[in-house]
């Protein structure tokens, strides 16, 4: 979790690197994919672990995950939306988002109210404890995807946003 | 888990679309990501649950998971390699892959043999067996590769993987 912390910005390599010189007569050729390196699910995989564990680490002392973020943000954007609406955005099963707004209104961050428009239904809403719970979240999200395009390079994130902005829509 | 089965090619918005249509006067304005959208490991997690989702469905009759594969994959591309070799190489932690281990040996897929040349580990193989299920299990996960570039669009596809050969080695 800390692999970050010492390493100098120029050491992408340094893992692999250490390990050759650490043990150099040990493999004789480096390590191959084999057919894993045409498969775009395995390098999607790889960058999301780190993109999960960096977000965790860099909002450690905030005690919120990735998608209960996700959840306060569309709120933010969309107040007075309704959950079938917000589980549908952000693709969440229904069962496991009302779990999430269970919680988050246990902690006082979000409300649902009686719709306006569909007795069935409840509208969204953030309270003034989760408006400003977010903003400060807002802060160190912002760090996080800082550290993303550190890492990744900033055109890389770039171009990948856009290749993926409108996937599953 | 079966949206993708009778989903005409062309629907990708089919999904919005339909619950706008069945209640047109309901939302006076599509709805916002709001600062999601400014953040590449929201994009990132929505492609990897439709990956993993498709990974499962489309191998559902060979009983194994994207890790397992990943696993298979590079043993037989680097047969003798040392667990720890592999655990670098994948990213995975250590005390979980030895329990993958474990399992794919009791399946009598791989084998851990004595490594000639360090006799604190093992050398890594597949059997036989193992041979002839990767040969089962490749054919099924070029398929679902085949998905997700239909899905993404070919070309993007090609774009991602170069963008992301390279993240975290």
């Amino acid at each position: 979790m800390l692999n970050r912390a010492p390493e100098p910005k120029s050491a992408k390599l340094s893992g692999r690197a250490k390990s050759r010189s650490r043990k150099p007569a040990q493999r004789r050729e480096p390590l191959s994919l084999g057919v894993l390196d045409g498969h775009l699910g395995y390098f999607l995989r790889r960058i999301q672990v780190w993109v999960f564990q960096d977000f965790l680490r860099t909002l450690s002392r905030l005690d919120v995950r990735p998608a209960q973020y996700s959840v306060l943000a569309v709120i933010e954007a969309n107040p007075g939306l309704s959950q079938s609406d917000l589980a549908d955005l952000l693709g969440i099963e229904r069962a496991r988002l009302a779990r999430m707004l269970d919680r988050l209104e246990k902690r006082g961050l979000a409300e649902r109210r009686p719709s306006p428009r569909d007795r069935r239904s409840h509208a969204l809403y953030l309270s003034r404890e989760g408006q400003k719970a977010l903003k400060r979240i807002k802060v160190l999200a912002g760090q996080h995807e800082a550290n993303l395009a550190e890492k990744l390079g900033p055109e890389k994130r770039r171009v990948m946003i856009e290749l993926l902005r409108d996937f599953g829509r």
